[in-house]
């Protein structure tokens, strides 16, 4: 099933048995590309459930794949509503409407707090240092403010500084607070009160499992959804390579507006915007530089999403293992330790791209392949030693 | 005479008469633009300054214009004799070369200190607020002291504030301060220490006066000699609206780079930078940013001055009164006491720019005609009253 959003055609979960969904997103090595490409191979996550583990064994994994067990996802279930939690699947009428234009959205969240939030109004998203200075943290405040009595939704990860006094500042008015870990982990602790306040006025959204501690490789996910749901992320203060960086590429490439606030280059803090803004980011001194920027992408549809241009690239007519075979080794040798990708893959293999997506798909379940974004991919270090 | 520069002709003063030279540019209503034009019209600033009294006439004052008495002019130079300071005059070899290339550049400058400095090396004009904070003036220093080392030589207006880490930074490489009043004047009173030390290992400049004090009118004058001078133009810190804004318009017009330090939106002395920068500046970070902004515009001639063009503009043969009666009242009925471009006046006028040119000397001579910056003019009050 599909659905229309601002004249774009987008799949839809929303008919799909939830249960099977979350069966197939907590399969190991199953991202959210590899869902929504095995969605548009198989039809419903049940059936690509079936066909995980011979996928797995044809992408060289020596024991095939287990799916999640039925009894597991029986467990979130039960502990989310217990916590008072909901899951919305991706096309759900409740699910942050922008976030389906990603390349790699989630297809479930789990929410506690009022989701009638981003259904409203728009959002844009805060973020920033965590140790962040004095100044920023009463800027961000007074811009979240206003931008929240300017009828806008702050978004932010309820991190320490900025996150911290972004929601703040937007108590008042409606904020959303995007976590790293399961939708019960408060993390940091001393926010425990804050994430009470914001489940309160707003809503916490988090795309990992009930119970799960936030890990390093959660963050960049967490930063995506923040930057995902927003038309645009405005970044107060940050060093250079911190998360908030990652956060402003992930709106960049999603054809969101980047924000930066300045700052004086004595402060390394200051480093990060400063950066931004050489790079084309627009600068930020009051809530009109971001209402103004925002302008031309309400009520605008995205470019098409790299989910749909796979689902549209996919025959109906099954591939067959032939076919695959005599592509397999030579995907494999293009393949390294650098991301490489996906479409330049496809150009210099010189066959279709449904061949090379699937047996990146096989790859990806027998664990052998890892995606980054930009529809990039990579071997795993071993495999390559294996390969050569 | 003519000089060439960077592949440039310019017209010279190096021939001339200095004490003409001093004579002219003092007498009331002569500005640089209006001197050049005389200049290119008479050739010699002694007939220059034979033909003024009747120009004067001829522009509609009710008694001749007195030119500065011979007197006056030669107690000046004595006064600048005694004082230890040289007058240079545009086109010699000591003058600032990137002068040359100005609109309105001075006819003649005074100097104490080492004219040496801008023959050998290229000068960065540091510009900023008064009431700098305590990180601004931190940083004027740092960077001042970098682009010293780097080979540059700093220019700024002996101001307090930015303008005085920026001499102080610059002062074991070498560095120029171009003041308001005459040459003999320090101001602000506390910076005559300041004064001394730049003399010493630098320059002072001035094209006001010997003897005068700074007054409202002269500063803007003092800042176009800095950006003039310079290839580009650093400003550190400046509130809206504020003299470093000036001078950095001044950069701009004449095809200098500008550049910004940028700041928090929460101090007032950074909106006027962060402006700059949304307006094009270039942010600057450190010296290198300075440094690369900077490269293409070494070794390169700029465009053609307006002097230079209104020297060509004018034809051998002189204008007779007749054809300047028959376009006298139309110039004068289209200005006003807003400024107009003298382009946009020639164009409307349907006559030849010399005759134009030639009326505007004789308004601007009689006190009725004022110049201001990017080549426009206006009339003053109580002249558009009278034409009424």
């Amino acid at each position: 099933m599909s659905f229309s959003f601002q004249g774009m055609q987008y799949p839809s979960l929303a008919d799909d048995n939830i249960l099977d969904v979350l069966r197939l997103i907590r399969t190991l090595n199953v991202g959210p590309v590899t869902f929504f490409q095995l969605i548009s191979r198989f039809g419903k996550a049940s059936a690509a459930l079936d066909a995980l583990p011979d996928l797995s064994i044809r992408g060289g994994r020596k024991n095939p794949l287990t799916p999640c067990p039925r009894e597991t996802a029986f467990q979130e279930m039960e502990d989310l509503i217990s916590f008072g939690a909901r899951a919305i699947l991706y096309g759900m009428s409740d699910y942050p409407k922008f976030l389906h234009a990603l390349n790699d959205p989630p297809p479930l969240i789990t929410v506690v707090g009022h989701s009638s939030m981003w259904k409203d109004k728009d959002v844009v998203a805060m973020v920033g240092a965590r140790n962040a200075s004095a100044n920023g943290c009463q800027f961000a405040q007074r811009l979240a403010r206003e931008l929240g009595e300017s009828g806008l939704v702050v978004a932010s990860g309820l991190a320490r500084g900025i996150d911290t006094y972004a929601h703040k500042g937007a108590l008042p008015t409606g904020t959303v607070g995007v976590i790293a870990g399961g939708i019960d982990n408060v993390y940091p602790p001393e926010n425990a009160e804050l994430y009470r306040q914001v489940r309160e006025v707003g809503a916490i959204i988090s795309e990992q499992p009930f119970g799960a501690l936030p890990y390093s490789g959660s963050f960049p996910g967490r930063n995506r959804i923040i930057a995902g749901m927003s038309l645009g992320t405005v970044v107060v203060e940050a060093s250079p390579k911190s998360g908030s960086l990652i956060t402003a590429r992930f709106a960049m490439e999603n054809n969101r507006e980047v924000f930066a606030v300045p700052g004086s280059p004595l402060d390394p803090r200051s480093k990060g915007c400063n950066q931004l803004i050489r790079q084309g980011a627009t600068m930020v001194e009051s809530a009109g530089d971001v209402l103004q920027g925002i302008a031309h992408l309400r009520n605008q549809p995205f470019e098409e999403n790299t989910v749909m241009s796979y689902a549209s690239d996919h025959s109906e007519q099954p591939i067959s293992e032939a076919e695959l075979a005599q592509t397999r080794s030579l995907v494999i040798e293009k393949l390294g330790p650098s991301s490489v990708s996906v479409d330049e893959l496809i150009e210099q293999c010189h066959t279709s791209a449904p061949v090379v997506l699937t047996i990146l798909l096989e790859l990806e379940l027998a664990g052998r392949l890892k995606r980054t974004s930009g529809n990039k991919v990579y071997l795993l270090e071993s495999v390559v030693e294996k390969v050569a």
